[in-house]
């Protein structure tokens, strides 16, 4: 592949999407060849398959189930969308992707962190993240910068435990792929942990 | 588990709606516990998810994608009517299902037997059939024994290349998993092919 891959993961409330944006905007003013991606979603086919996860009108999906469907989509994705954009050379930037799943599916409603790591192998093979940036922050954190009724209701949705456990799912992830997830610290000004990100993917050896 | 699973699998045209439509008229006259089933279906879901495998609105669907869409049906299927009717001790019959996945997707469309073997695996964990009985006929043998306009079409939408492949599939199949997999001769009268097919059953211990 002649382009390069970087994956942006984190809890909610973090600071994920302004990163991400600010990464867009720096890349935009420099002119370079690039894409900016956000999962699930992405093409017609995916975007059914995030509709089918996320509607409750055909009851209840069981946990396998739904993990089989993000990575049925996140496939999609790779085969129409991501590889050819890495084979024409081109930067391709991803909010959410394999680790989310992992955190979420594998660790927070546990189905397994080692049933989630053979199953993105099977969705991806050859064409994984070459840098996954990982902003850390707990969700205890997270959700004390926020406040506000909004922030406390999106968070409250699923229960500070479950939130907790996607962290723990995150921070496993980067045990398990040192080589791979660099871990920013979240907690400062969006600008320092922005050079940050900048110092990290350029250490990994992406040309920005 | 209380119950036994078993499962039919065979090439377009073997007579395998027959048989399991004889089996459920045999165990419905002899009042028995049983459920049957036809793959990819049988819940809401899934039923869903077998519209967006054979719609082409949004698009060619990638063969992981497919492959994953099929898995997460069956992930459903068994979560909400497989293991609870095992778990009752019914007998569950169902038209199709992981050696489908198997042949199709693996051997005739190319993924391989063995990513599809993994997710197989990680589709089922332990709700795998207990016995499969495999109507063994080639698709040439199956195409000259229909005959008519509209075997031809049908086999030949796909394209007799692309059957002969399906076919070795479930031949791989067979071999790989001799413990489960029991291949019928399909090529006698119907009457013929049930008796087989009940003495198979019998002699791998399902209770009729």
């Amino acid at each position: 592949m002649k382009g390069k891959f970087v994956t942006f993961e984190g809890c909610e409330g973090v600071g994920k999407s302004t990163q991400v944006e600010m990464l867009k905007e720096y890349l935009t003013a420099r002119g370079g060849n690039f894409l900016f991606l956000r999962e699930p979603g992405g093409n017609a086919v995916s975007e059914k398959i995030r509709e089918l996860i996320l509607t409750k009108d055909y009851g209840e999906i069981c946990g396998r189930c739904e993990a089989l469907l993000y990575c049925a989509a996140r496939a999609q994705l790779i085969d129409t969308v991501i590889r050819p954009a890495l084979e024409q050379g081109k930067l391709v930037v991803c909010d959410r992707f394999t680790d989310s799943t992992f955190a979420y599916q594998g660790v927070a409603r546990g189905l397994g962190a080692e049933y989630i790591a053979r199953l993105n192998e099977l969705t991806c093979g050859e064409v994984t993240p070459d840098v996954t940036v990982f902003l850390d922050m707990s969700p205890e954190e997270a959700f004390a910068r926020k406040g506000g009724a909004d922030a406390s209701d999106r968070l409250e949705s699923a229960g500070i435990e479950f939130h907790r456990k996607v962290y723990e799912g995150y921070r496993e992830a980067a045990r398990l792929y040192p080589d791979r997830i660099v871990s920013v610290d979240a907690r400062p000004s969006a600008d320092k942990v922005f050079a940050a990100v900048l110092a990290a993917l350029e250490r990994a050896g992406v040309k920005l």
